[in-house]
C-alpha cells in the first residue's frame, strides 16, 4: 500500500491539507496520507529540512514525502521532485528538499499557470501520488543538476571546544542541538549554554531528577539536547533557536 | 477504498473526533477518515458550510463528507444526509450543508434518543460509513423537500463599484474575501480594504515583494484575495472576517 | 485491516509522531493509524487512561492502543501491553493503562538500550504493530502479575449528598464529571457547583437556553457535565479540573 507523508507550513485549520489528500486519494484512494507536521513556522525552509530529514527513514520504502514551504509560491521557482536511499521526495526548488538532492527531476507542467492555481493541491499533490503509484519518474519530469541547496548549521571547533547550537526545540521545551551524538568526545564533557554548565551526559531524563539541567542525546534525534527532568529547558532557560551551546572535555 | 471526510468544530484535543473514527471503521474498517478540519469556530456554520464547499470536489467520486457544527444538538432540529454531484453529504439540520441540499434526506432514527447519545458517533458516523459502503439511501433516510438553507454573503455591485466582504481568513492571514474571480473585471482595477488602497491584481505573491498590500485570486479558493509578501495581511492591516472590500474599474 | 489508535502528550508541531507511524507502518502498510489525541499536557497519565478509557470501545475488535504518555522514559520502568475486551493495550508501565490489566505482558527488550533510542518509535510502535497483525503475544512479551495501576478518582456519598469532581473540560467548556450517569438519583435532583446551583438535569444543551449553567449527561463520556447553551461553562465559572461538584435529591 502506498504511502505519501505530508510536511508543511499550512497549519491544520484550513482546508488547504486536505484539499491535497482528496487529489492524492483521486489518484488512487489506496494510497496512505501520513502528517509529519502542519505546524512548521511559516516560510521556515530550514527547520521543515531539517524534520523530513529526521523522520523519512522510519517510513517504508518506495514512501513519497511531500514538503511544502514555499514563500515564494506561484513564483518563477521551480517544482521538483528526487530519489535518495529508495524514497522520494517532491517539493519546491527552494531548498526544502536539500538533504534528498543527489538525483533531482524538474515536474513538467505549464509555465504559464493559471493563477487559481493552488500548486501544493494541483501539481505537488498529483505528482507525489503518480510517484507513489510507481509511475515512472520520465513520465513526471526531466532531469537537472542544479537544484537549489542550502545548508544546515554545522558544529564548530574552536581550540578544544566544540560549539554547535540550537537549531530545534520540541514541545517538552527540550532545547535540540546540532550535534550529532557521533561527534562527542567518549570523555567525560563539561556543556555550557547561556551561562549555565552540566556535568556529563545523562543517559535517560530519571538521572536528571534533582540535578537542574541535563544534557542526553535526544532519542527521536538522536542528537545531543539540553533538558529539564518533567520540566520545560526553553522556559527555564529562555533559549531560543540560535543559542550557542559549547562541550568541553572535563580533563582539560 | 471509501472514503469519509469530517468537518467539525470538535477540536482534536478531546476524543470526539476518534470515537467518530471508530464508530465508522467498526462499520467497515477500509474505510479511509480524511480530516478536513477541526478547528472551526465552536458553532461557525457558516465557515464549516463554506470550507466544505471549497474543499469536497477534490476528493475522489461517491466520498462522504460528514460536517457536524452543531449547537443544537440534541435538540429537535433533524439529522439529514444528502446527495449533490456524486458526493455525499451528512450533518445535522442546521444550514452546514446549504450548499448541497438538492437530494436530502431526513435520517431514521428514534426520536426519544437516550440522553447518552453524542450522536456524531452515534448516529452521523454510522450513517456515513453505511453510506460510504455503498448501502441504498432508501434504507437510511426519508426524502424531505424543506432542509434549513443559510445563505453565504455575496457581494454587491453599488453604482459602478463591487463591494464584497472578507469572510475568511487563513493561517497566513491572508484575508480572502466572497468575490469570485469569475466576476472581477478584465480591465484594470482598484482595490480598497479599510482605508488602504492596492492597484492592481498580482499574479502570484512573489509580484507583491516590496509592495505592501496586493491583491491576487487566491488558488486554493478561487477567491480575490488581499495578502501580504512574506507577511500577515490580517495582523498588518487589524482586518478582520466581515470587513468590506471594494474594486473599482481604474479607467472610470 | 488492522487498527493502531495513538494517544500521547507528544502535540502534533514535532515529527515524534510520525516517526511512531512511519515504524508502524514499515511492519506492515496495511496498518490504520488513527489518532485519539496527542493533546494530552505534558505528563498527566490520568487524563491519557481516562480519555483512552472512554474511547477503546468504539474501535473495532482486535485494535491495538497505543498510550504513550511517559515522563520517566528511557528509565528503569517496564514497557508493557495487555489484553482487555479483546481490544489491544501498549505503553509504558506507569499507570496509563490502568483500565486494561486483567491480563498484562511486559515486553521483550534489551535491558541496556541504546541512549539513541525513542522507545515510542523503537519499541512501543513496532510491538504495536506486531500485535495488530495478529503476532501471537508469547512472542512479544512475558505475562507479569505486578502492572502499575492508578486510580481515577471516584465520587463519594456523605451523608445523603453525591461529592464528586470536575476530571476533565473539554473544548467547549464543557465541565466534565465523574459521576456516573447511573448513579445519579432517579427522583429530582440539585447540583452545585463552586457556589452556584442548577435545578435538575437537561437532556440537552437546547433545553437550557436563557437557563444560564445547565447540567446534563454528555454524551461523549456518559458522565455527568455543567454546560452552558451557546457557551463555555469553564470559563463561565472559572472551575478548574479538581472543582468539587455535589448533587443532592430534592425532596430533602
Amino acid at each position: 500500500m502506498p504511502v505519501v507523508t505530508l510536511i508543511t507550513d499550512f497549519g491544520v485549520g484550513d482546508p488547504y491539507v486536505a484539499m491535497m489528500k482528496g487529489r492524492i486519494l483521486s489518484v488512487d484512494p489506496g494510497i496512505k496520507c501520513i502528517d509529519i507536521t502542519h505546524d512548521i513556522e511559516v516560510g521556515d525552509i530550514e527547520s521543515a529540512s531539517f524534520l523530513l530529514l529526521k523522520s523519512y527513514k522510519y517510513f517504508p520504502e518506495d514512501s513519497v514525502h511531500l514538503a511544502i514551504v514555499d514563500p515564494t509560491v506561484g513564483g518563477s521557482r521551480r517544482a521538483i521532485f528526487s530519489q535518495f536511499q529508495n524514497h522520494l521526495f517532491v517539493g519546491p526548488d527552494n531548498g526544502v528538499l536539500s538533504p534528498f538532492l543527489s538525483r533531482t527531476y524538474r515536474i513538467n507542467k505549464n509555465t504559464d499557470l493559471d493563477p487559481k492555481t493552488f500548486e501544493g493541491r494541483d501539481i505537488f499533490a498529483p505528482v507525489a501520488a503518480y510517484l507513489a503509484i510507481g509511475k515512472e519518474v520520465k513520465h513526471l519530469g526531466v532531469r537537472i543538476y542544479d537544484p537549489v541547496k542550502i545548508e544546515l548549521s554545522k558544529p564548530r571547533m574552536i581550540d578544544s571546544t566544540l560549539i554547535g547550537e540550537i537549531i530545534y526545540i520540541d514541545h517538552f521545551g527540550n532545547l535540540i542541538s546540532n550535534i550529532n551524538e557521533d561527534i562527542l568526545p567518549s570523555s567525560d564533557i563539561e556543556i555550557e549554554i547561556k551561562g549555565k554548565k552540566i556535568e556529563g551526559l545523562s543517559r535517560n531524563y530519571e538521572e536528571g531528577k534533582n540535578k537542574g539541567l541535563l544534557a542526553l542525546i535526544n532519542g527521536g534525534f538522536g542528537l545531543l539536547e539540553v533538558a529539564l527532568y518533567k520540566g520545560n529547558a526553553a522556559l527555564y532557560t529562555g533559549c531560543k533557536k540560535g543559542e550557542k551551546i559549547a562541550i568541553r572535555r572535563k580533563d582539560e
